[in-house]
């Protein structure tokens, strides 16, 4: 305990690990704060200042632990504490980035997803073992959801308390906070960020997260902005790909519904752009066809695409196939058009019956008659135990963006 | 403590006590597993596996409690844990029953309410002492409100945190969560069971709740569904009655005011016909008389019931005079009839002066004119400690579906 | 430990210490009583009879801290606790008093602004530092909100979690709670107040926070009621001006805007009346003039005030130039009249150019344009430091209500 107690230091936003600063205290002293991102400028500051706490901090090492954490952190904002196994394992794969804020699914690359998805994987013990951890016991996260997404809400909340961390919520933010009074998205931060240590925003309106996390000093992640970004879906989806599947190069993904406004679909597209070999198929109605914006990007990519309107003919050839809802939200007035896409392609057990037998049907939920209830016992229908692997994703950013590795 | 230590075991809905398992754990087991309720089939499977780590239990018996607990959760999927006072003096009473949801009144028998109450009086000592209990600790409640309901959803919440719980909220899923976006409420609940270990769910559907239950793999409380159950009222109810009066056999109650609509007269006396020479007045305004149902339930059961326009005379004769609010939402667009049937049989100082000495009244809350403020300084008035006898109930019930005994 | 462990008890609502008391325990507990606000008479009972139990208190002396606590406090109803070296020291400022509630911000004297400022400077510490205080660890505040205001709701709950409370939260109680069934306000409190230990109540109209505080068991603060209060702001308001100026006698403020309508200005007016040498500018549009009951109170203390229509000659004579929003809702139907009042007075770099170098800007938030964005860089814009400075006064509010000193 004591050789990685006194060789590890968390700050609010990350962690350095060096086994040597037993014998040259400075050293990690130095190495902790070139970890610091800008935004830590002051905690900068008070790190130095350990320096000339050395012989007070060996001392403290010979006294208990606990004590000594509570006065070290006291003495230096540094925050000193044991290296669990789970936390130890982490560091033992090497991959080291500074995580500020999670806004947009393009934000991640390859290394950083696999090492979130590591994390994640450990998260699934933590949340099925009593006592439940408690890591993130003292941190606040604020809820800031200035459009309703229950779902979302608690399962950001339920991965906050189910690490030994507190809530703020505001499921209606919009009507009513001081929004409705005209006050500034940037001066709503300014204050929600005196009352947490990580802000959790949805918001009606696309760059919304962007502009907080810019004006934010602490933790920012995107909960959904208008018909923008929705990274943690995102990642949930290419998480529960990669668990289910078993990998996520060579793999060939049917893309069904609503894909013009379907935010999901998108970002999906672009994260599976990262892996090798992947063919994708967009499957839906001439009306929400998948825009040009996202089939050049994936052509520049090398990813090869296709359209098609047989979802039977894809069906029999993808090892995932992902339904969406056609969302009445996202065609405005018109009606007509939503009642012409709405109902078709349905996955029913006809197309059951002609995927792969380890092939997977995911949905991001909710789902109305898009997947007949019927498919529900199938054990290819992964889109509950998608819905859980949320949890998972959204309790390891909570860990990574707060504690750092 | 080791003795019992050994021979204790909880799953996340049941316990077992068997003081010979020491000297054969596997005994131990299998009565674990029979116990293990259908829907934890899963967790029975590691029970199963849990028989082959006897040696490692055994040196872990060694080792001190805590260790020990979280080592053997981790490798059983069973919590063994320490026996409190508390759950030893239950144990001695000797009544057992698998609690898995809470749905209807009529699902309780004498035993089961008879030992619920005596929890609930232990909860009282809990909710009164500081440092507060944490045997609900890293448990998550979510409060699934379809239709809104501050004081039922306060007091859940209440109970839980004051057992040391988390609490995930939805005031108004109806409104917010994607049932709005036509989602099945069996869908929502299997996502919402992924985010917490017990669901409380009030509905604006008569049977919704046992629909809920019949999805869920994690226990569900009905907080009252529509025009149907409300079953943690009733058990309140008929607490508050035994604690005021001493006794439920042999009592003389009085139902007053809209008994047609009254969601709360129907489930009480439902559970007053379990006990013997009970004898009910119904008084209400002709236009929400006490349908046949429950008057034909009571006949069946020999309990004596008679309807009566004179609350005086009936006041005079009860130990119990159980007053309702005539709740104009029932009446729909009947406003006529609400006007007529509203503010009859008022409770006041003169009722107050027929009553016995020791005779109570009681009402669900709120109340409006139907009990005058002058009544309220009367030692008989005891609507506001059945109010808070709700907590202790709720608290026992919480604690019963989550660690069973 | 064990000196101060004999002779310091904590009740609910406040504290005694007595060195002399290990000698003399009945002394000790005749001076709890006194301490004893009246609504404490059961306790009261409770403290008498603890004085039977002195030889089980000395026995329990010897045994370590924690137990002893418990079971303390279990016998006597009283809290009886190791004392921190925060509370030590607030102690040795010799300042006493029994804070039941918080109603209006006429109630606080300037030792009691003092002492309070005091703790609240501690809680900066607290709320910086991890592991986080855990000094209100199974204590409940419940908020409960008649009319939404997001920004005090999370400043209180983020107050009551960095200090280890739990909270009950209703952000729209009169939408949504038994109010709109015709519940009283008395009614609805004697039924919160038994599912918490502290209510924080946010209402429309003007005096209910008084009403509900007479109603209550347990501690009421008014989180601004109507037109009337916002004693918590105007507590921040004057902690801000005393930590940026580092006095509040002898100081010059301007108030500038809705001084008609604006409550914070008007409270703000009252506090600063406690204070010497104050010299108070009135800088608003005819139409939202300061009205006479504040000018008419301010001459009764002899504080001198002045009207003004120039913005810029005020703001080159003030300490402290303390900017409001014309708040639109104030105005009912007025549109013209909000129109007239809506954008004068503006603060922006031609102001800062005229102000003192250690002059500052407040402003309650949220500001519309009545700030320009401009003026945030500048270090004499304090409204941000000011929001934050709000949760520091309320943790110190929570922790002298709900611990005492």
């Amino acid at each position: 305990m004591a050789a990685l107690f006194s060789c590890q230091l968390h700050t609010l936003r990350g962690t350095i690990h060096s086994p040597e600063a037993r014998k040259d205290y400075e050293l990690c002293i130095c190495k902790c704060n070139s970890l610091l991102s800008k935004r830590e400028s002051n905690r900068g500051k008070l790190c130095s200042a350990a320096v000339l706490t050395q012989s007070k901090l060996r001392c403290t090492e010979e006294s208990q632990k606990c004590d000594c954490t509570r006065e070290f952190w006291k003495r230096t904002g540094l925050y000193c504490r044991a290296v669990g196994s789970q936390r130890a394992h982490l560091s033992s794969i090497g991959k080291r980035f500074q995580l500020d804020d999670v806004i947009e699914a393009q934000q991640f690359d390859r290394d950083t997803l696999s090492a979130i998805f590591e994390v994640a994987d450990q998260m699934e013990n933590v949340e099925k073992n009593l006592p439940r951890s408690q890591i993130l016991k003292g941190y606040i996260m604020a809820t800031l959801f200035y459009e309703p997404s229950t779902r979302t809400r608690l399962s950001f909340e339920s991965a906050m308390k189910r690490l030994g961390g507190e809530v703020l919520t505001t499921e209606n933010a919009r009507e009513f906070s001081s929004a409705a009074k005209g006050e500034t998205l940037e001066d709503s931060i300014r204050i929600v960020e005196g009352y947490s240590d990580i802000i959790v925003m949805r918001h009606f309106e696309s760059g919304a997260a962007r502009r907080a996390a810019a004006a934010a000093k602490i933790p920012v992640i995107n909960a959904g902005d208008g018909p923008g970004q929705h990274p943690t879906q995102a990642l949930l989806d290419v998480y529960t790909i990669n668990r289910e599947i078993g990998k996520l190069d060579g793999i060939t993904v049917g893309l069904v519904g609503d894909l013009a406004n379907g935010r999901t679909v998108r970002s999906l597209a672009y994260l599976l752009a990262k892996y090798d070999n992947v063919k994708i198929y967009f499957v839906s109605p001439d009306v929400v066809k998948m825009k040009d914006d996202i089939k050049d990007y994936l052509s520049s990519k090398n990813v090869k695409w296709e359209e098609s309107a047989d979802l039977m003919d894809v069906a029999s050839q993808c090892d995932v196939v992902y339904q969406t809802r056609i969302q009445r939200e996202r065609f405005g007035e018109r009606i007509d058009l939503y009642k012409e896409a709405r109902g078709r392609y349905i996955v029913n057990r006809n197309v059951l019956s002609v995927m792969k037998e380890n092939a997977v049907i995911l949905h991001p939920l909710p789902r109305l008659d898009e997947i007949t209830l019927d498919v529900d016992e199938d054990p290819r229908a992964a889109y509950f135990r998608q819905a859980k692997n949320g949890l998972y994703i959204r309790m390891a950013l909570l860990k990574l963006l707060l504690l750092g590795w």
